[in-house]
């Protein structure tokens, strides 16, 4: 039997082989705080690529980045609550800003209340909608588009590693448009950077659609998102898009006067992605031996890694260690110098080289005296580390290496895409055609959900696009199956089955899936 | 007499002053949560550009870049605070974790009361000293370094823009060392990173030198700090750097294995720099036309006004500022491309020429048909804008003008710098040696301390270094003054003249000064 770096695979249980992951990826941990966790360097420094190249589209898109306060009264959060519907009540509140010590212990100052609450934002619509409120008089000022970086917080009852956590990083875009189709496309331009951003930088294949009614955000008329395939067959929400009609701003005074000189309320548009696409890289790119990084976000893309013996040779392994690492400081991918690493932790070589390994750096060379005396480099592709089951490496002249890093990482980044992206196409059933059929093939779910039963992909199918109680019926049966309306693709076709639940004439095609 | 583009000038009244331009600049402006900011685009992107140059230098320096936890536990807290003494107790804290609706209005939830309270972080001493001691088995661990961007809040009583506000966007850097003189050496080292950052990127002519005991972080053993001179003679500390011993080591239990096989406690070293530092930009290098942005942070760097007046010419001096733009595209400086940007709102032409001015854009071009037709640009240096008192603007070919971008620019930086800096040199007065010359050169304080009094700028003299009581009395006296002790330069002379407070023999030279 293949002995692999983690202690778990993805077959024997999914959530565990998650877990260890993160934790053998030495990319974040649980924090003393409930629901907190903290993003370790590996972790945080995908994230800070993710975010650079993110924030190059949003510019390019043209939103200009502000920052708007941590906290939102709670006065604000109430009318908005008059106006929307369903909105969360989890979060955490701030209600005094003074501690006192009375007799050496620490304590709450009850001179120090707050009387107006504070809420520590688990989104900005509300906060961000004051400012635009003040922001824009005419329709010169429109339309307006800015986007934050930020915390948020939402008070989760069960946490798991930056798929759902109490805090975590996201950014979030705002506009506001002077009429009704220029704020749908700008919110369809949004999802579109999403699915783009997710397949060209991360490597993920996604599925753009629409969300169905019930899965709107609070207040917003149609919500998009992107939709992942996880190696489980679960689906990740990778990233969503609201087009938020005039809710918004009528419950805020969003108005603007328009070219025949009345006032119009704004049509305004939100869309966010978050630390949260950090575990879909995770399960859609890791293997039994740890994370697979795509290149174009990994922190070091090629480790080289010593191998030290307390000898007289040693010294010209760093020497050529350090020789490669000068030749690689030239070298570009896209777009971006190529991020190179020599590992002179004072620790075992082997050790190195399986951390490299779980961490999933790209491209790993071990250095011997052999190789610093006859000027070759010895690596290996991450992401085929074990073709044909066994440990696959190669040696070319250090020449070959610096000239073949570029194309190599590209490579790398197309073969992580190209192989999620065949899982994702055949692993949609798209001859499911009937309930039975549906439940039949998902069976019964397992009571914790987190079970590590054979993975099932995700089942395409057309439906009548019932709303109201006869949506909600529908979503009671899928329910009890773990089962959820993912999105309606935008691609659909131009005739339909007959709807999977109601037996009438399909309107739209939808995907059914388990999800995250 | 001359009219400016603001409606205040700065000896008119300079904190005063100081809000038009952020306000005028369009920088930030209040929320409606008390003491927080709105962090506007112009505002906000030279923080991104301070943070991005900031953040290479903090990992050449080997720091690695982290995310914690929001909140602290209370208990942390009250740990801290049987360690350290007189560490303020204003900070925001969360007691409940959801609302609940009844009768259509929104309140605390009483059964969501928090068992342990949670702070929101005022600094993160507490909560990474918590990973550090998961981190830290070996001395082969050490030196742990890492660096957070984040947001603290601190509950002011009374806020200024930027310099002083409830929440703030920082970074802090934590390390953590085997021994005392490597971590001690790593507190200079981020010093002198933050003293070479100000003056090199920001332009802001710094001293760098240790505070006096009773200005040090609580729980500190050496506090050290940049100060900058605004331009009404008050010092604004600009960023510290604290050795804390192995204080919070203690407290929090950071021990490590070292190469005897013993136990020992780490000494580490936290040092933090804030979104203040726009404060001190705009301090440094306003003028009553508006901020004069240095270069290297500004956000814009060349901005092209089109001239046009509703008429055919029109077209060709758009296509001609986007020819500008094009040619400016491929030029680079500072290590990065030139930020160039061609207006193109919908509003006067004058409007906007002063808007840029006033954001003190660093190079600004006004094109018009003449200049399209005889393809010149005309400019003008925001840093020069009314040499000898009229408007100066300079014509030159395209050629010219592209070619000319990258070096102007550097000019402006280092201009920029070269005022700032003969005007800290200027303004420290080294031959006031008694204490009845010191209260005569600054007068007495006016109450609110925002007088608009002449600028006095600092005084720099020697002291017996006195310590406890004695300090406290000198302290109390400097206080009724208004004046403080800002720090005890690190370039010291061999020999010191007699105490100004005490007239016992001087062994230190200090910096005594008014400040923000």
């Amino acid at each position: 039997m293949q002995k692999f770096a983690l202690k778990v695979t993805r077959t024997q249980n999914f959530p565990e082989w998650y877990q260890s992951v993160v934790r053998d990826a030495d990319m974040a941990e649980l924090s003393p705080v409930r629901g907190c966790m903290v993003i370790k360097p590996w972790g945080y420094g995908i994230w800070e690529l993710l975010q650079r190249q993110l924030d190059d589209r949003i510019k390019v898109f043209g939103f200009e980045n502000c920052y708007f306060p941590l906290f939102i009264p709670m006065s604000f959060i109430a009318k908005e609550a008059e106006h929307v519907e369903g909105f969360a009540k989890e979060m955490a509140v701030v209600t005094h800003h003074r501690l006192r010590n009375i007799d050496g212990k620490l304590e709450l100052d009850p001179d120090a209340r707050l009387g107006d609450p504070l809420i520590v934002r688990p989104t900005s619509e509300t906060i961000i909608g004051d400012s635009f409120q003040r922001w824009i008089q005419s329709y010169r000022d429109l339309p307006l588009r800015i986007n934050q970086w930020a915390n948020v917080v939402r008070w989760e009852m069960r946490t798991r590693l930056f798929l759902r956590t109490a805090e975590f990083l996201w950014q979030e875009g705002h506009s506001a448009h002077a009429d009704e189709a220029e704020a749908r496309e700008s919110t369809r331009d949004a999802l579109e950077l999403y699915r783009a951003f997710a397949e060209n930088v991360l490597a993920i294949p996604v599925v753009a659609g629409e969300k169905p009614e019930h899965e709107r955000f609070p207040g917003a008329d149609n919500t998009y998102s992107i939709e992942a395939m996880m190696q489980d067959g679960k689906a990740l929400q990778a990233g969503t898009a609201h087009y938020l009609g005039t809710n918004f701003a009528t419950a805020q005074n969003i108005k603007f006067q328009n070219k025949d000189g009345g006032d119009s309320y704004c049509h305004t548009s939100s869309w966010g992605l978050s630390t949260r696409m950090i575990g879909g890289i995770i399960m859609t790119h890791g293997d039994d031996d740890g994370l697979r990084c795509p290149p174009a976000v990994a922190p070091r893309q090629v480790v080289i890694v010593p191998i030290l013996r307390d000898k007289p040779e040693d010294a010209a392994v760093l020497t050529f260690c350090d020789e490669i690492l000068r030749g690689l400081r030239s070298e570009t991918c896209f777009g971006m110098p190529v991020r190179a690493f020599v590992d002179k932790k004072l620790t075992r070589s082997a050790d190195k080289h399986w951390n490299w390994v779980k961490r999933g750096a790209p491209i790993i060379c071990e250095i011997g005296p052999r190789d610093a005396a006859g000027h070759v480099v010895s690596f290996m592709r991450r992401d085929k580390l074990r073709d044909g089951g066994a440990m696959t490496s190669e040696t070319v002249s250090l020449a070959e290496f610096i000239a073949a890093v570029p194309s190599l990482l590209v490579d790398i980044q197309q073969a992580l895409f190209d192989e999620a992206k065949t899982r994702l196409h055949t692993n949609i059933r798209t001859d499911i055609d009937s309930f039975e059929a549906l439940k039949s093939y998902f069976g019964e779910a397992s009571d914790d959900g987190d079970d590590s039963s054979e993975a099932k992909g995700w089942v395409r199918c057309s439906w009548s696009k019932p709303t109201g109680d006869d949506l909600t019926k529908i979503v009671d049966l899928l329910k009890k199956l773990k089962l959820t309306i993912r999105n309606a693709p935008l691609d659909q076709p131009a005739s339909f089955k007959r709807c999977l639940f109601t037996g009438q004439a399909g309107v739209e095609e939808i995907i059914v899936a388990r999800a995250y």
